[in-house]
């Protein structure tokens, strides 16, 4: 595949589940089974292409499984979240690897899909830590809350009149640790990695690595990859076809092709929401700053083909 | 690494956690921690090396608390057994990967470690699959398991007077999906591959894979990673230093270096446990005879360096 075109894809929450249907694996196999169409598709249009996926509501329903479980079985403990984030690696890399590998046989594409477990180094400076932002697991009451607090070190929040939960820090990726091995592999094979953004980790003073209860953000994770790879394209698929400003009022306007200043311009204004639009567009900005001509686009999985060809989505540049 | 000896090193239970100590993450992190030095010891002493772990109790215990979770919370489904499998690469996968990179880094080698999650294929005419043995999961009262059966389709069986429990078939591995992977990764990379056996699929007649229930002996998933990248050796490790006839006897005897006849032999005179040390010397037999030349060995943890300097452990080869 030497030559072609590079794209590194972050799949949005959409591209796993489907709203409506049952939170079981099998029906996210069914999901990610045509989410993998249209990857095989981008594929066989010409474009050598790594996938990091997302893992919000995985990860959070193997938390409070396991807070369940270790309540009525003493055998049970749950687990740290570093250790729950590799295991929704597993869960989703392996659904993905193997419908990928399939949707792509079908088109006569006998192309090596794997998933490579992933940690991504965040600093444990990193100001996110100071204030903890991403809920996570089952909900409390206020005094069981405390007790945990108390018992645990976890920081808990109350979360918008439903309760009290576990908040952690969305700390910036710094460095994806199997960088080399994606490397070693990209030119012959479609390597998911960076699944749910990474598992977090810190790097001690002699430069161990320890696992953090964090939550790194998918898209910047697939900035990072798309940097370190100097892919042609960072493709950030989420709902829409097109990012917009105005969204939701009678002046929406869906944006084709913005450049970095434009683009941080509608930031500022308040135009993209936060944990939604907003980190897409701030990965996006990122990626084309660093390397001006180049591209990151936003868009749909539906209309990915189409936007890697300049017909659809929303196209940052630096100018 | 070019030119250096390689091996396949499967990992027994005992690598992953003590006896008596909790089934936490954390405590299994320690022990890992401690495996990882024994590892990094065999890579110093010029070694490449590919790493497989069994995941026995590990799956067991994520199976048993999704059954538990799946009773409290309907939106917490117990998942399909593959999907287990698949979640325990990724905890085990994960705690190896980072302290193996810890334990080489102390002695100087920056080498990358990296998991791979892994699919197995089963053949679905396997015999194994008209005659499940290997237990998973809760026990259930007959009742109970009478009622699974029938609603899911799942073969239930008495488990030695302590209940009634789901049993799986534990069929041959007949080839690894991504081998591909860990040969463009072998010669830079140790690869961390086949966790718990792999997870066991079959190809369809379009070629296509599907996850199944089933548990692939890790040390015949090792021993098919060893003869597919025609390792010299396929190092098995356990909690014995020598492999021994007559067990528990006055006339118990620890067995230095034994030719693939002599093993066949004491199989068949029943000197090995099945489930236990029986599995692993039909591994070593069938990795000696498809390579005369090469070996096999079994050994602990602890004596792994002296057993490939030809110091300790139970050698197999062909003659």
């Amino acid at each position: 595949m030497m030559g072609m075109a590079k794209v590194v894809v972050a799949l949005g929450g959409n591209a796993l589940q489907e709203a409506g249907t049952p939170p079981t694996a099998e029906a996210q196999l069914e999901v990610i089974k045509k989410t993998c169409e249209y990857l095989a598709d981008i594929n066989a249009r010409g474009y050598e292409m790594a996938v990091v996926h997302g893992n919000g509501p995985q990860v959070g329903r193997i938390v409070l499984g396991q807070e369940i479980a270790a309540k009525q079985d003493s055998n049970l403990p749950a687990m740290p979240f570093d250790v729950c984030g590799a295991m929704s690696q597993g869960y989703i890399g392996y659904q993905i690897q193997q419908c990928l590998r399939d949707a792509l046989r079908n088109r006569n594409r006998n192309i090596p899909v794997v998933t490579l477990l992933t940690q991504v180094v965040v600093g444990e400076d990193d100001p996110a830590f100071k204030n903890p932002t991403k809920p996570i697991g089952p909900f409390y009451s206020e005094d069981e809350a405390k007790k945990i607090a108390e018992e645990k070190g976890y920081t808990m929040k109350e979360d918008a009149g439903r309760g009290w939960r576990r908040v952690v820090a969305s700390p910036t990726p710094k460095r994806i640790t199997e960088i080399d091995s994606v490397k070693r592999l990209w030119d012959s094979t479609i390597v998911i990695t960076a699944g749910g953004g990474g598992i977090p980790v810190i790097e001690n003073m002699d430069g161990s690595l320890t696992g953090v209860a964090a939550v790194i953000d998918k898209d910047l994770a697939a900035e990072r990859l798309a940097e370190d790879m100097e892919t042609d394209v960072l493709l950030i698929l989420t709902e829409v076809d097109k990012v917009a400003i105005n969204w939701g009022k009678p002046n929406q306007k869906a944006l084709e092709h913005i450049t970095v200043a434009e683009a941080i311009q509608y930031m500022e204004e308040g135009h993209f929401a936060p944990g939604s639009m907003y980190p897409k567009v701030f990965a996006a900005v990122k990626f084309a700053r660093r390397f001006p001509g180049k591209k990151a686009i936003i868009t749909s999985l539906y209309k990915a083909v189409d936007a890697l060809e300049g017909k659809e989505g929303t196209v940052i540049t630096m100018a």
